[in-house]
């Protein structure tokens, strides 16, 4: 049984568990476990350094019981102010966001905040390569879309979704397996071959 | 009057404050401070796109108040994978980690785990910039040190720190004023044009 602390009801208090799926493979697991494996993988066969951000936390309140053991006993999530993932592949900067959704035809933009927009857009500025990784779940399809594609739709269109064919014909769709499990890196070099 | 939660006394508990001083020049701010503003200038002035990684932090326990304000009320602090600060410079990938240290004769390697030894060369073989900034707080310096010379100098010394002396002469030293406040950029574009 979960103890909690005095004062906290079990109904307003949630234990995260670490593990919350048995990964039997690749169906059990979140989009953010997979692309973190895949980025295992590519570290380890030195293909590329590339690493998700920690999740930005605004700590307010630290107890420390042992001088050893801070436990942070109040915090709040803060919102990102860039993308969720970066590195380095063959000399080149790479700046990704990765989103999935249950949607068929269409990716809402919403899920795209503007202050990650603008980052991306200054990472294209700053001779960096942007994207986005698009899991339409439902498909079980896995898209890399250069983030100057979304950047001209967007001032072209006045929508508020990117639609799935746009997505597909101007997207590199991305292999999946198990070693690496999003392989997001052969569908960029398809991108870069076209592109260089 | 700060209020306690029950069951915590105060000499447990650190309120943490936003900002812990008054800070009338670059004197009263601490290295990570100032080098968070010298990235934003960098940024506004689409020089770079440089930022520090948000500290890792494990999150045990969320209480939801309200369904729009999640609260973390167990959480501990994690050691970081890789360095604090990456980004892309000029179609460069930048990495690095800054550290200040009172001594005034070297800098204890032990304030570079060895995980963040192994992420730099990984960025190094990857064809990215990995440097270390360090801060002589009592000499009122700043260099610039290609993580390649920290690698060499580890590798042919059986020492557990780096030499002022070794630093002065192999590092690049970042100018300091207001906008920016250390200009490390400057220091690697001098290292660029010898190098390049």
């Amino acid at each position: 049984m979960v103890k909690y602390p005095m004062g906290h009801g079990p109904k307003k208090q949630i234990k995260l568990k670490r593990n919350k799926r048995i990964n039997y493979g690749s169906r059990g697991m979140s989009l953010e476990e997979r692309l973190n494996k895949s980025n295992e993988y590519y570290l380890s066969h030195n293909l590329a350094v590339i690493h998700k951000k920690p999740t930005p936390i605004q700590v307010v309140r630290v107890d420390y019981p042992r001088r050893s053991a801070a436990r942070i006993t109040e915090a709040y999530y803060r919102h990102a102010s860039t993308t969720d993932y970066n590195g380095v592949y063959q000399g080149k900067y790479i700046d990704f966001e990765a989103k999935e959704t249950k949607n068929k035809t269409s990716f809402p933009l919403s899920n795209l905040p503007e202050h990650q927009r603008e980052h991306m857009l200054s990472c294209l500025d700053q001779g960096g390569i942007a994207f986005l990784i698009v899991s339409f779940s439902e498909l079980d399809e896995i898209y890399l879309l250069p983030y100057q594609y979304i950047h001209q739709y967007i001032n072209n269109n006045n929508k508020q979704s990117l639609t799935y064919d746009f997505i597909k014909e101007n997207g590199y769709e991305c292999p999946t397996g198990i070693f690496p499990m999003i392989d997001y890196l052969k569908a960029l070099d398809e991108y870069l071959l076209e592109n260089n």
